[in-house]
């Protein structure tokens, strides 16, 4: 039997990705991204204040908090805000994104203010981390233009763009962005976050069956490059539209 | 200097409303209601088990949840599920959510189910209350009908139609469907929740400057009676459609 | 078979209502108000501080805090310091109360000093919330006192006095101030709070069974009107004694 | 100078104690015990469940729990409900209350149900464990004669009386029952439970200033020794009033 | 049948105690002190601040801490991290351990800095709270001696040493020193926390099974004392080592 | 300048690594691992339960919890029992723990029983976590022999081993198995964990400073490789020892 994808997708096909700018009013930066059914609301939120630790420092801060909405996903998950806390999975995923989008900024630019983007999963469909790090770009870009157009910073604090993308190993085939189909039932499942000039800013594999081989891994490493230029696409061309 | 509302309005004009029907793609109800800027995503989950205090009777149960994404609001408020707790208001309103549609409800007809409603407020622009309770009514039914649609329920639970609006006193003059400029700043607040037979399931009124007198609440109550109308039209178009 | 009341009350009899002041020594207000069986503690403390959002305004704050010791109930409730929270019913209370006698404050006038409210029900049997605000009102005005005596405030920051009383349908008669027997079997219940000049602050009415009727309402207003004038009669005599 | 203390009382000289029984309404038993301006509500609740680790053992539970009203206190103090949790003091007494009051109990003959007392402060002014253990007592026995008179128990669970009283070191001189104006300033506070066999069931002594000597700790358990002779006759006087 | 002990001790008989310092490498004072299989880590850790009740008035504080590490006991015991919250008997304990070093620091030759006892018990075989408090006392001195060593403060704020052991009465025969297994099937539990000039700083005597008489506890206080010396040998032994 | 370690160790060189077991009495398990001066004490606890998502399947469980102890570090940490929960650093360890040891592990084979590795980290300088996973794979290696010396397993559920050793780039070096020093000073972190067949089971890594390229992600890989066959055989010296 030949080997199929789920969704019929070839093993290097991304699903669709779309991302929508202002979204919502209200935020300095408003994204909707799809990867294929899974749906990310990112909002950058700009504060004229620094964490504790960074207080008189000069420099600025980039963070995120992430969450998933109850029915977002197939069967309802309990509301965190209910249950009084985050969980781990939640707090591992925000770490994450304001760890990448970090990687992305020069921090004595931006000035002492704090960026906030909030990815807030509506409907989820595998991949909701790479999507929120990829349009939480966005966002965070349409957050800096905002603050530059009212002249409040002097230096573009952005260097490069960071985009996220999952790979995985799926019935034996390495494949590329993963639907949750595939990711409830795969052996290795790796998520890459890179920039535009081709660095590894965060590389996370885990195999949930068996271990995987070094060979795989280089399978993924050229997958995950395939897809992180099609991601990259798509952010000039949303961010130029 | 004659009398007029931010937005433009006449006294007794609502903002537009809007409701689409199966926004999100896992839930059994799921629609997004819109009251002028006001979005807030209702979906209705339904789970074949009661609350402890049920079990055995045979009767269902109608529960409601409320949260705001945190940068719904004009300025960004703290995520709840970071802070560790629901507040007050929350608290208040998802109470008010579930006990107003368990009002149109036939829990025995219902059967040994839960249906929550989660109601998420995408962009908040005053009113997300009402708009969340006239939105939820319709998830509801979406969600029965799924029920009735699988034969695992005989009787339909549903009697009557609720929705809900808000009416105040802005600078004096009484007016229908505050948005939030005029929330902010007004001298009385008052929620409605009515019934499609013209009962009253809610009436909260609230004097934040000056206490209101009788002929002011009966001039609120003929706005709210008027609005009403136009949001159970609303709901029978979106369920017709 | 006609009509009446588990108490043998007349449909516009309020149950005995008593005002006791200094009830207990350390606080600069404190009254023990019942309500037929219905008894709360209630206590004003002064604190020269506000909170942070009123720093440095000139105008000072009321709040309110609600308790219910866990055996003033027919059985025993949980303690909410054991689970570690307030439920959305003692938070949508102590909001209510707050905000309730806040509307009767001339907070420039009170200056930079915060007025907290305890009120704890010793044992409740219906009504706890309006006798809470209608004794915290007492506790209230001990307290502006205490700070006239010591000339710490020029002004008088008490206008006017507020009350309230609950109303409902019960078995198809509309009553004034439901006990727990009436409250725990009615049709509609209905939270009135107003001031002396006849003005409205809260009007709050749920149907627990089927939804009332505009002549219901009106019905059930004059009531509470009625209810309203021996209370305001009940808190002079005791302010005078 | 001679030694006076801040009361004006003798150095073995207890302050007035009173017990009022069936204070409040609903519970089993229910204790007003005033220890001079110290008051505590003690109420005992029935219920016929066990915890967890006892169920199916034929034996009884005796459990307590402590808490003070806000403004119970000289100085208003934070409600744990609202900071969302029981501080150290409060757990440290409670779990002694619950401790002493099983010390007197036959588990076998209670059965399986548990006794909570509810220990709730209305006024302190020094002392409240020690006069809420005394008052305790008297509201267990009301609870077990309740049980009695329903035939629900066929031996008497209670072996003996349980009271409790503080002695300290005041000033240099040993002092029987300690006001809140002495505990605050005293070298040594020890709190005495014994039964009226003449028995320690709990001893807790504290050198707040220098560490006391053995001839200081003889003359304490002496004062104490008296003081346990008053209260049991207070009980007695109470519980057949 | 002769009376023996589950050890094979005599009844006056301590277990072989250890005091091992600077056991780890980063903190101020660091100190492994075993009663037989009993094992408790206690660090001192200094800290230039003080809490801020005590803010700018040239004090300084001692504190302390405690934790069992999960399987430091027979079966394993929930994690208080993960439980959200330190039990009843954690706080006991801490405040008894922080309660008693203070008893031996001058606050004021400390000056404005924070000394914190941290006791983690790595492996509990009965008396954690007496090894914690004997090996408290070595690291406090040695976290002393390091600021002495830095000259950052002048005068010696220990005076006098403290230590701490259990005595009971187990099988009707009075004993020093209970292990687990008479700790758990003991009639009286005692802990005595005393310092080197034969004073008393706590004690705290716990009738599990039957009352206690006075020539019980004086007899237990002789136990103690003998415990006492052999302990303050062994601290000024591990401090000259 | 030629490249030098703060540590003066070879680029590929590891710290020296012991692992001692039956460091503590109690747990079926128990091993104190060090790398450097990083020291963990890893308990395997057995317990004849599994959690609610599989009950009843014949199935048996693996999880981990992680914590430091406050003074472990170089300045004082809060103790997260005190602080209410978990940190994100420690969920994130904690599962990546238990995620990585159920790897080895044949549930079927464990039957229906949890094994619980608890990781404390009693001195911390750099390199907890891999330290944890391998002196916790020792660790459950001999819960399981415990198992199967009582027969109540027949076969053995471990296949292969499992360690982890973390990689970076020093000041542009990669490095094999990072101290504190230069953990906290490094451009790329990446920690490995493998199995003894060569099989990848999780790689994480995060570019600190500037992202890192492809050449330099196989270096890392490499020296990961050669700490692997350090640490499996050091496993196994300790099994044999």
């Amino acid at each position: 039997m030949p080997f199929s994808r789920p969704s019929g997708r070839q093993p290097d096909q991304m699903r669709d990705v779309s991302i929508l700018r202002n979204y919502t009013r209200h935020a300095e930066g408003s994204v909707l991204v799809s990867f294929g059914h899974t749906r990310v609301l990112c909002t950058a939120s700009v504060d004229n204040k620094v964490p504790g630790f960074l207080r008189g420092k000069g420099e600025g801060w980039v963070t995120a908090e992430y969450g998933m909405l109850p029915r977002s996903t197939h069967t309802r998950s309990d509301r965190e805000a209910a249950r009084g806390k985050q969980g781990g999975r939640t707090l591992e995923i925000q770490r994450l994104i304001g760890r990448t989008l970090r990687a992305c900024v020069d921090r004595g630019a931006l000035g002492e203010r704090t960026i906030t983007l909030d990815c807030d999963v509506l409907q989820a469909d595998g991949g909701t981390r790479t999507a929120a790090i990829t349009g939480a770009y966005v966002a965070l870009v349409d957050a800096v233009n905002w603050l530059k157009s009212r002249k409040e910073i002097k230096r573009d604090p952005i260097h490069g763009a960071v985009a996220a993308v999952s790979v995985g190993i799926y019935r034996g085939t390495p494949v590329l962005d993963l639907d949750y189909a595939e990711d409830s039932d795969c052996d290795t499942d790796m998520n890459l976050v890179m920039n535009d000039g081709g660095g590894f800013i965060e590389l996370q594999g885990t195999a949930e069956g068996h271990a995987f081989r070094r060979d795989e891994l280089d399978a993924l490493l050229a997958l995950g490059e395939k897809g992180m230029g099609e991601l990259f696409a798509a952010q000039r061309a949303a961010l130029a539209g």
